[in-house]
């Protein structure tokens, strides 16, 4: 095992660090970020993500799967830190704090490299303000076997400690391409991809949601829905019927029920099933 | 209108009022909660609930539309209290005080007294534990035309002030119900409600859930799942492919997806659309 031989001085460099990625700006500049919890750092691990630093607290948590995987990953050069439990909790986002926690390298895949046919679909996000919203999102995306997830311009990070939190390990799975509308459009329409807007109002998805091909799903913004270049874009709009007096759906739910449709109707379900 | 003699008097006494109300005891024992923000108030007019006390800050909001629903309400002998900003931000629970809110009273049916056809079917909870999840469930019911709740013992409250918030108006217009598992199962029985449960790997919903009939869609908590005493009741299972790496979904959005599959099942959605 790496001893530090300075402990206290690596301890407080790497709490440094870790704080600096609550921080979009910092999150950016280093491609990194930081995940935390048994849950995470294991799937995490078997996932194959770049760590960079373990951040360990083993007064806080004895767990021999932690243990073997860290073993694992500084045989394979990664730093470990260790660190007391205050020092630990000082930079902990849960209110329990688990005592592991990793900074881990962020993965992009290039849009001119995306596979098309890339699992169920292509999901694609302009701006969706609640950071738990997006990561409900790549929750569900990843459960339905969803490929990718495109964003569209600057607005979301899909490494926001809270989206990768409520993402529940999502974010370990998808591909996650970065690029513009044009870029995007470009792209889909090399490879036969079909952009399907959801737009309240719009057709109901269960009939309108093309039944075979590539296909991309653009998600609108909580508020204001899809703006007009995300709209101008789509060859489909599907919507979900509202029979009821409230008038709209969280996006979180509206995406999970657009997402599965599409894989019922891609299931081999039986007609009329 | 009604001016009261002494303003700052009936203030205080009305935001201690507001205040006891975030606590659930209280909420119980007086049969009330707290709504804010103009689109709540003009829901909870139009929904016909009853308002006890208006509180309303002229300074923070100028609405022709709420003065006018005030009015109407004073007129019918509802009693308004004036604030200050200040006073009205001391009791708001959301980030831009409005500046309109009203305590108005929980309305419930009794089981033997609910219709067992009405609306799409009725969701039953036992326990869901995120009060932001409970409001987005009762959001999307009310959207695709749930007709009501029932909750099964004593665990949630519908009007918890996030869930109210999380329900975007679905709290005013649902029929809620709390009875126990035994007479929520008489009541079944004897309308011939089909109970199905919503449990991971269970047949997929869009197989297993039957296509008429009155129908009572059972949601477990968001870890455990359903309590066993909740499983026994259910004469039919299903669940949501799985086919990611991630295995669960959010109870929100598995509820979703469910609700939505029934509406499309029961929507006279063509054979094989």
């Amino acid at each position: 095992m790496h001893y530090q031989t300075n402990p206290s001085d690596s301890a407080r460099h790497v709490l440094s660090r870790v704080r600096a990625l609550a921080n979009r700006q910092s999150r950016q500049a280093q491609q990194k970020f930081w995940i935390e919890g048994i849950r995470a750092f294991v799937q995490a691990f078997d996932a194959k993500l770049e760590f960079d630093t373990i951040v360990h607290s083993e007064i806080l948590l004895k767990s021999s799967l932690v243990e073997k995987l860290a073993r694992k990953l500084v045989a394979a050069s990664v730093r470990r830190v260790r660190v007391t439990p205050e020092e630990f909790r000082a930079v902990s986002m849960t209110t329990r704090a688990s005592g592991i926690g990793a900074i881990v390298r962020q993965s992009w895949t290039a849009m001119r490299t995306a596979e098309a046919q890339c699992g169920l679909a292509w999901l694609v996000v302009e701006q969706i303000r609640s950071s738990g919203n997006l990561g409900t999102i790549l929750r569900t995306a990843e459960a339905c076997g969803v490929g990718g997830i495109v964003f569209l311009g600057p607005h979301c990070d899909p490494f926001d400690p809270a989206t990768v939190r409520a993402s529940m390990g999502g974010i370990f799975h998808l591909r996650l391409v970065r690029t513009s509308h044009e870029r995007f459009c470009d792209w889909a329409r090399s490879n036969a991809v079909h952009i399907v807007g959801v737009s309240p109002g719009a057709p109901p998805v269960w009939t309108a949601l093309p039944r075979c091909g590539p296909i991309a799903i653009v998600l609108g913004e909580e508020r204001q829905g899809l703006s007009d270049m995300a709209r101008r874009m789509c060859q489909t709009m599907v919507g979900l019927p509202m029979n009821g007096r409230v008038d709209s759906l969280n996006v979180g739910v509206a995406a999970g029920v657009v997402m599965f449709e599409l894989a019922r109707r891609r299931s081999g379900e039986p007609i009329g099933g």
